[in-house]
């Protein structure tokens, strides 16, 4: 009765982290200021959890416009930014699903869900994108959606101007400029909105991953398109409110990001500075390196409490590599104290 | 770009109900009681908000097996049982999706959006269902998964537990009996449980439409190839909170449950002693009337500030049709008194 396809997938995965310093997720370190939680709670505390929640959500879209000078037409609210790449695989003609591999994995996976072919071209081996060969690849696998998460995760950089620029303009079908890292990079790629470009956002990484709320920034007309295959409640009213709230407080996000930001610099150098270890340049909250015995790095840093994410098993350009999410300074600390021991 | 069936669709709309008595969307008219609401806040605010949810939710899953004598891995939570729904729909083996007419509308309204073929057969002029058609529909139209609503909106009957019987042992593909309406109904169908048959409820009508969360209960192999295609962070951690506290207090929701299904039978009495009204039986929290001029009555109520729902234009057995959900006492009055009015 349910899909051969579906039964033979395995659930996304997990790991348990229950008492481990948390290095794997790309999370921000700092719990929510006291300042804020008072006011936030008696904020909760208005919300009428007897009734739906607000649809049209008309507000709270105008108010994340308003950050980047777009209107509340121009937004799309998703249950966290996988909602919406599930929504633009809906949506998008059919034709193949393009991406460079390595990249965020649930463009490929939700891809299959819907028996979208998935098309993807290798990075360079300096994680660089060419523009060319992804063109090329898109016109050869008939690539109605394309997904570029600026900067990259797994890798961390952010691909060049020219590179997005180019693939924006030549590109005929759906392109997702995904910018989850967008708190820690140098550029934003709003500019680029046009009919078939748009910019997808969420708040995970700024310090709100518990509230799920991801959003797509684009042309009215297409925003308006996607909005009717949008489940009509998919934000809950406490992240409505929440975010709401955050949204007068942002500032104090940013300082966080700000101060990740400074962290992912004095650990990079760390890192650099030890035997072994390739740290690759990095525009979001987290650093890969490369390094021989990957796994039972891996394995030892668990041992000590560390929980990272190895990615030596996904082979290719990522063989050997290691993914670890800045978190506070005593947390990096920790890490490089624990790195350090093992290399010893 | 966007996939021309989907730019033809209208996006689900939810009408403008500020400053009315809201007697259209079957909710709980209750607040959260004072007596809870410190002790959740308190609760919410232990949430790390920085942190992703918990993706497996094993321990929330437990607490809502237990109350039905099931396992954690026999239940599947969803963003609302709207996002249950669409997952079913997405995982189904090719074919159409069966349901009677009239009944809750996103079955429908989701398999298009998958290309899925809708097959529906009338309800009988009583609103019952005749499983031996139901099941012929199934067969000619090769339907791979049926829903059915039980008890069934917007109608409110529940239909005969032989009738469900004979469906659930009949059909070949995925039954999925949605029990949205429980709290205020006779008959839950676990017992019918098998690899095929799921149950699909939702705390939405129970006074926590704000969180938004449905869960399917259902054999542990069947929910297990679901999950495969499960958004792995879908339920965002406020509502994980709030749902294992308010589960620990579950008691106050039933008895407001069991006031509404006490006022609603004071409401049905009180319409059918009014001229030119037909009250249908309902197990559900609102009531189904035929009345003429319902357009006329729909709009004079709206103008004396109550909102409920018009059937109206959907035609067929509903035509004339207005939907009432039961609210408070004193709104139920204000309603009882308005229509008074109108007819006079």
């Amino acid at each position: 009765m349910i899909r051969k396809d579906i039964k033979a997938l395995t659930a996304y995965h997990v790991p348990d982290s229950s008492g481990k310093i948390k290095l794997d997720a790309m999370e921000n370190p700092f719990p929510l200021p006291d300042t804020l939680k008072a006011s936030w709670l008696q904020r909760l505390g208005e919300v009428e959890l007897n009734r739906y929640p607000d649809a049209d959500m008309h507000g709270l879209r105008e108010k994340i416009a308003a950050r980047d000078g777009l209107n509340a037409d121009q937004v799309l609210l998703g249950n966290g930014s996988d909602e919406i790449i599930q929504m633009l695989l809906i949506a998008a003609d059919a034709g193949a699903c393009a991406s460079p591999s390595p990249t965020f994995v649930m463009y490929d996976l939700i891809s299959r869900w819907f028996k979208r072919p998935v098309a993807t071209i290798p990075l360079e081996k300096d994680f660089s994108l060419n523009a060319d060969k992804f063109l090329q690849l898109c016109a050869r696998e008939k690539a109605t959606i394309a997904f570029l998460a600026c900067p990259n995760n797994p890798t961390g950089n952010l691909w060049s101007e020219s590179t997005i620029r180019k693939i924006a303009t030549g590109f005929r079908g759906l392109l997702v400029i995904d910018e989850a890292y967008l708190p820690f990079a140098d550029r934003t790629h709003t500019d680029l909105i046009a009919p078939n470009v748009l910019v997808l956002r969420t708040y995970s990484k700024l310090g709100w991953a518990g509230l799920r709320l991801g959003y797509l920034l684009g042309d009215a007309k297409t925003i308006s398109a996607l909005n009717k295959i949008r489940l009509p409640y998919n934000i809950n009213s406490l992240t409505q409110a929440s975010a709401d709230f955050f949204l007068d407080h942002f500032a104090v996000f940013e300082k966080q990001a700000k101060e990740i930001c400074s962290e992912r610099e004095k650990v990079s150098k760390a890192l650099a500075s030890m035997d072994g270890i390739e740290v690759f340049p990095s525009q979001a909250n987290f650093l890969l390196l490369r390094i021989n015995n990957s796994d039972e790095i891996f394995e030892q840093l668990k041992q000590k409490g560390i929980l990272i994410k190895n990615l030596n098993s996904h082979g290719g350009l990522l063989k050997d590599c290691l993914r670890i999410t800045i978190g506070s300074k005593e947390e990096n600390g920790a890490l490089l104290s624990a790195l350090k021991e093992i290399l010893a």
